[in-house]
């Protein structure tokens, strides 16, 4: 079977024990469907889940007035179903293949009764799922930090172009330039003191100087890290 | 018990129907703990997690020259700890309060019990972890792609700077403007797309026109959405 040794390559599945892996594998059936085949439609019982080995599948809803609406495209090592299969509800949209797609399809019943016979698999998962959580939150945090400095450099330039020079006065508080550029007065002055220590700028109160204008531009496009 | 109604406001128990949040309160253990308190200690086995109901509680691990590394601090609703128990691991690093904090500790033999006895309640937490990881993934995805069209913004203007007028021409092609600003040539395109549709820019080749530098750079500082 090409998926036994794919397996280890499903986010999903990672890190489980062996013996867990060996009783997934035996439930698992590969499905083949040609291109733009419809997998379920919203509505129908979640009869099992899938995950994709090769291809792409969309997921959408269909508006009333029959707008096709794409709320996700799935490629390889990626599961689908899985949200309403594991709560028990009918699947709230539709599924497609875009293009020939290789599936491997996990029924409910059969998954439901492996973890009653082998609680440790739920434990597992819960850990994989637990896991998977944290690193998705640091990297949103990640994100939304570098996110503000090049926001921050941005602004300060923009104020240095509307006021025509590069001392540059800062006409709102800190609470309100958070607000508008979507983030917390601590994290805009955690991004003050950094660009201050690094030599962007230099603070007086709210006059700041623009020590290094080109580099400003450079931590705006993201082509330079602070 | 405090913990009684705050039981619903755990994202980690979010959803999950009356009869398993019953199970979890009967096996939850309220602990309370003074400032600068250690929780547990690196190596520990992990015989239990903890939620947050009141406080902060900052995760540490030491380095060999004794420096202490803060992982995460957790608050009010957030959980600590599951991921080591549910995976069935010791604690992979130090706990120990910021101030004085209000927490539920659920034993792991009884969590095992539980779901030994009440596979639904597991079926049910992987939806809970499933769903979360879904929409975290969609914010990711957001932020990546609002960061990407500030960037290209910002580098805009950096290249009309340099060259001196708001014509400017590309001197890389797409496949490096995309690795310069950490991204992939098909979400360049796409942004570049909503950017001569909405007028931001006129494309010709690698010439473009600047048509809107003020929204180019207000779009630049995260004060204008694409």
């Amino acid at each position: 079977m090409k998926g036994k040794n794919f397996f280890l390559q499903i986010p999903l599945f990672e890190g489980l024990p062996e013996e867990n892996l060996s009783l997934l594998r035996k439930i698992a059936q590969e499905k083949r469907y040609p291109a733009k085949t419809l997998v379920f439609s919203e509505g129908d019982e979640a009869t099992g889940f899938y995950v994709v080995i090769s291809g792409r599948v969309k997921i959408f809803k269909v508006s009333a007035s029959g707008k096709e609406q794409i709320l996700h495209i799935f490629g390889p090592g990626e599961p689908f179903g899985e949200v309403a299969v594991f709560a028990g509800m009918n699947f709230p949209a539709y599924a497609q293949t875009l293009e020939e797609s290789h599936l491997l399809y996990f029924p409910r019943k059969d998954f439901v009764r492996l973890i009653e016979q082998e609680p440790s698999l739920a434990l597992n998962m819960l850990a994989v799922l637990s896991r998977r959580l944290r690193q998705f939150a640091a990297m949103i945090e990640a994100l939304a930090l570098k996110e503000v400095s090049e926001r921050l450099a941005a602004y300060l330039l923009l104020l240095a172009e509307r006021q025509g020079r590069e001392l540059v006065e800062l006409e709102i508080n800190k609470g309100q330039l958070a607000s508008l550029l979507g983030t917390t007065p601590e994290t805009i002055s955690r991004v003050f003191t950094r660009l201050a220590r690094e030599g962007y700028v230099e603070m007086e109160g709210r006059r700041i100087h623009l020590r290094a204008k080109e580099a400003l531009q450079e931590l705006a496009a993201g082509l330079r890290r602070l």
